[in-house]
């Protein structure tokens, strides 16, 4: 993949307007430096070789931090937070520095506060299902953790090998299985949070109980505001008991609207054990065959291929329900053929498809990605729009995502990074997707790369909430400036 | 049941610094009234006669407002906020008047803004399950319209009959189902509100999209306000598919410790089938003997009754999960008996027994009722402490509850309310249930009754941060004024 070195996409995209100036925050000096030494461990303050955290994953964002502090507990979080207020120094929290949108990238200057040493408190309780942990632990540690206790973490994405449970929370991630398990603020319980204020106030928002109902519930507004309020140390989750069964199945699809109809009948006749329902184009599966050599396991050459998975409690009865499921689609020509897996290696094979996309569109060349949500009836007329917008000037328009959850991740691929196809594309998808009810960020969050947007199709008396919420949490402005809040 | 007549019970309980003076607000005139009628309509303003607006249904709260208003759709709500907050007129929301806390309830002369006739707008989508509805629609009329296309509410109670979806949402209302379809949270995906500021602000907060990642997710302000902040005046909320089969079962238990083993052989063998998990202890049992003349249908006179549902898609599939869950139970010695419902009678007999316990205790005479969260280490603890503190003062201390949540319902009887009693119970129970990591409102919210109580066990910070948001919303602090923000 072409790798985007000279900084900021959405500087590219949305021209000079896009970053806001440098703010007038202080410039790190030594004693800064020193000071934060004293409070988290020589060792734990980095100002050399810093690339791995002043750009993300994707590389398409480059910031310009001088320094990487990281704290193993909340108490040195508080301090190297107050310590940032008393001076106005920007600082930007980062977890895993998986995300899609840079935002846990600086901008300028800012410290950057890393979280991956916050990962020593583990508490389960085996009866109620409620895990409380810190905030660095890593999705997939933690859910190998609890699969030994016969649970498993409520979230589920790509990332999961390096991505931290406190940066999933502040994005808000969805996920592969969010169909069945729920949304995070359906899951967290509660939250310890550090300000950026006067004292770098540690609190416990909301509780380690399934219910508490006392006060403003306050911890959800740190679920999805991607580090703008507070940072998050540690979280109290609600995590379901794990299957022992897990089918998989794809389905070949001539249409969309026979893909919605699938979806309808897998609600009925699936119901409590339906647990992913993706979609991948026709385009997609091409592109893994030329790209990856993978084989579509459907020999229909559909224009749609649904991966279908059950998780449940029993094997014999969740098979009984997939075969009758099935039986009731083949037999009303829903499909145009459809394969069930054997095998836990045939399952895999399936997700492999699925998980692979993301890879294989990006050796065409370089991609435009989105991740938006849509109402049904206007999900795949996007890519068709896009399709007839770009022509011949892209290599592939391909659309695959979690169908079940309305989220589609549409993708544009080019040779080369081109303007041309910037400018058809930006702001033409944003506008197209608010124009059509949907969501311009579904499951990534806006970081640096949607800034611009966040207010379309908003009323703009959530602007000025918004402005007025952030110095409730961040009186100084100092955390994650330059992103999100407008 | 006694009425407390005389006033709040709030009042009563925690001395004369509970309730605070009166504000500043303006006094209702002539020229309001003339207002709110070319507004809403003549007929939809109420200046006599408001006993049943003035007064909760538990006949615990009295307020002296002077004049209901009864808007018909966001625009009329708008207008009535704006003329109060450009008057300084105080106003409290009131839905279906269904609280437990006087949380609707005015406590001098606050105009009653009814949304009762907020009852038009319903919109469902059978694909995505996803609800649009206006707030004054009664939940188990949309409970109803769902179940025609196949889907359900994610929450049912006990006033299903008369409270509205706008205040269950306000509340953060759980219910006995919330085991299986989660908290509010997790369902509302977005609101529309009111707010009372200058302009009558009508804001959509989040979408009618499963995922939105943009932006704070400002909707979840809202859910769980108790109407402090704004009206909601319409949502969006994610619907499950309704279950065809539905299986209940009671088992006697003779420890509490044996129910918790219980509880979590349940969540392993019924999995994604269990919907709700409730107790009972033997006090409850004897007190629908005694007062209702309703017998168990246990007959091993346990100290615990378990009334455990499951609600899934395959009667058959259903029914062997459960047979196996009991046999498990039975064989392994962990319950005195068990008695699985044959036909729906049988079930409706067991709920019957279960949702008759809150009036079968009012006829002792008095009850100070409890509904708090506790871990469930703790859960049945706090009822022996009452027991030995109350002794034979009292007629009956009972706890039933959702035990699946952690949610006790603690019930303590006389025969005329006690002064000695109520010294005995208050602050002890709510400090009790806060020293072992409890809340002192499960489900029921703060109120009236327990607004000197919504700090105790939260960080001073929390107090601040919420009397730092309140006026962003509502700049007059004219919505709700008495209550709950402290």
């Amino acid at each position: 993949m072409k790798i985007n070195v000279l900084g900021c996409i959405s500087r590219r995209f949305f021209a000079s307007s896009v970053i806001p100036k440098r703010a007038p925050f202080a410039v790190l000096s030594d004693k800064d430096i020193a000071f934060f030494e004293g409070t988290v461990g020589k060792g734990n303050v980095r100002t050399q070789d810093l690339e791995d955290y002043n750009v993300d994953w994707m590389k398409w964002y480059k910031g310009h931090s001088k320094c990487v502090v990281s704290p193993s507990n909340s108490e040195e979080v508080s301090a190297v937070l107050k310590h940032c207020h008393d001076r106005q120094l920007a600082i930007v929290p980062q977890s895993g520095n998986t995300g899609m949108v840079g935002g846990s990238i600086p901008v300028y200057d800012e410290v950057i506060l890393s979280l991956k040493r916050l990962n020593k408190h583990y508490e389960f309780n085996s009866i109620t299902g409620i895990l409380q942990c810190d905030a660095g632990l890593i999705l997939e540690e933690l859910d190998e953790r609890l699969r030994k206790e016969g649970f498993m973490m409520p979230l589920d994405l790509g990332a999961k090998g390096s991505c931290l449970i406190g940066g999933n929370i502040s994005t808000c991630a969805g996920g592969i299985r969010l169909l069945r398990y729920g949304n995070l603020h359906g899951n967290v319980l509660g939250l310890r949070v550090v300000l950026p204020d006067s004292h770098g106030s540690i609190v416990d928002f909301g509780s380690q109980l399934q219910k508490d109902n006392t006060g403003l519930h306050m911890h959800h507004m740190f679920i999805g505001s991607e580090g703008q309020l507070g940072v998050i140390t540690r979280a109290s989750i609600l995590c379901p008991p794990a299957p022992t069964s897990v089918i998989s199945a794809m389905i070949g699809v001539s249409s969309f609207s026979g893909c919605c109809s699938i979806l309808r009948d897998a609600r009925r006749f699936l119901g409590e054990i339906l647990s992913s329902f993706e979609v991948m184009d026709a385009a997609t599966m091409q592109c893994l065959e030329e790209n990856e050599q993978l084989h579509n396991v459907l020999t229909s050459a559909p224009q749609f291929c649904l991966l279908i998975e059950t998780s449940g409690s029993d094997a014999e009865h969740d098979e009984a329900k997939v075969q009758r499921f099935l039986e009731y689609v083949m037999e009303n020509e829903m499909a145009t053929d459809g394969v069930l897996a054997a095998n836990k290696q045939e399952s895999a094979f399936m997700w492999k498809l699925r998980e692979t996309a993301p890879l294989a569109i990006t050796k065409d060349g370089y991609v435009y990605k989105f991740d938006v949500s849509l109402p049904l009836d206007h999900f795949y007329e996007l890519t068709d729009a896009v399709r007839e917008r770009c022509g011949d000037k892209v290599c592939r328009v391909v659309t695959y995502g979690h169908m079940g959850d309305g989220n589609s991740h549409l993708n544009i691929t080019t040779k080369e990074p081109s303007e041309e196809v910037e400018k058809l594309l930006y702001p033409f998808v944003f506008d197209w997707v608010v124009a059509h009810g949907g969501s311009i960020s579904a499951e990534h969050g806006v970081g640096q790369m949607k800034r611009d947007y966040i207010s379309v199709g908003k009323s703009e008396r959530i602007g000025e909430l918004t402005r007025a919420l952030k110095p409730i949490f961040d009186p100084r402005g100092i955390l994650s400036p330059y992103k999100m809040v407008v």
